[in-house]
């Protein structure tokens, strides 16, 4: 990717899918994904080694961590859920959400749904 | 930091020093910080097995990569300085910027400069 130049609305408009991150960089270890969420479609997960950074860029994402209240996210907050937290995510309007997490987590964790999407699905077709 | 909801405004509100990056967050082998920049104290570094990204969460910051155009990123906009790309970044005007980088990278690389801050002098007080 290059050190180039990137533009978070770019990047979301070329999103058509809910439910669906695109890898948009990489740092050492992690992945920086963009994803659209609308809706209760992702299953209660847990990824057992690896914590997860929802940072909320446009609209809001209710955050469910297992045993605790649900947590709003609106624009320019974040949460960052610990490796080992069963949790879910869900938004009743379309909201947009920068992803921080490994390399190799799978976004729906220890639990596949049909939202679940491969590494391989999640590669930006624009990037070389 | 424990899965808490964080906001970008509260915790840039309390960075009172330029170029002083405070953690505010981890995610597996990353930190997330938050930064203010405003002027030209950063000296031109290289980080040799790190990457380094900028994302503008206000104002615009620019970013100079050895052997390139000088890149302009305003609000919404990332660039991941690749590893071993030698770098500078300066803004005229104060902006905010968050961080994502190594947790064993040091801000200024391979220079030691009057800016340079230690992991411990990045940890946020604010934080158990």
């Amino acid at each position: 990717m290059g050190s180039e130049k990137r533009n978070l609305d770019e990047l979301f408009g070329r999103v058509t899918e809910y439910f669906s991150p695109r890898i948009v960089g990489a740092v050492d270890g992690v992945y920086i994904k963009v994803v659209k969420v609308k809706g209760q479609d992702v299953p209660w997960h847990t990824h057992d080694g690896q914590d997860e950074m929802f940072f909320v860029v446009a609209g809001a994402l209710t955050v469910e961590l297992e045993g605790r209240n649900p947590v709003v996210l609106n624009v320019g907050e974040f949460v960052i859920v610990e490796h080992g937290t069963r949790h879910r995510v869900f938004s009743e309007e379309e909201c947009r959400v920068m992803l921080i997490e490994n390399k190799d987590t799978v976004h729906t964790g220890d639990v596949l749904a049909a939202i679940t999407k491969s590494v391989a699905e999640q590669l930006d077709p624009g990037e070389p």
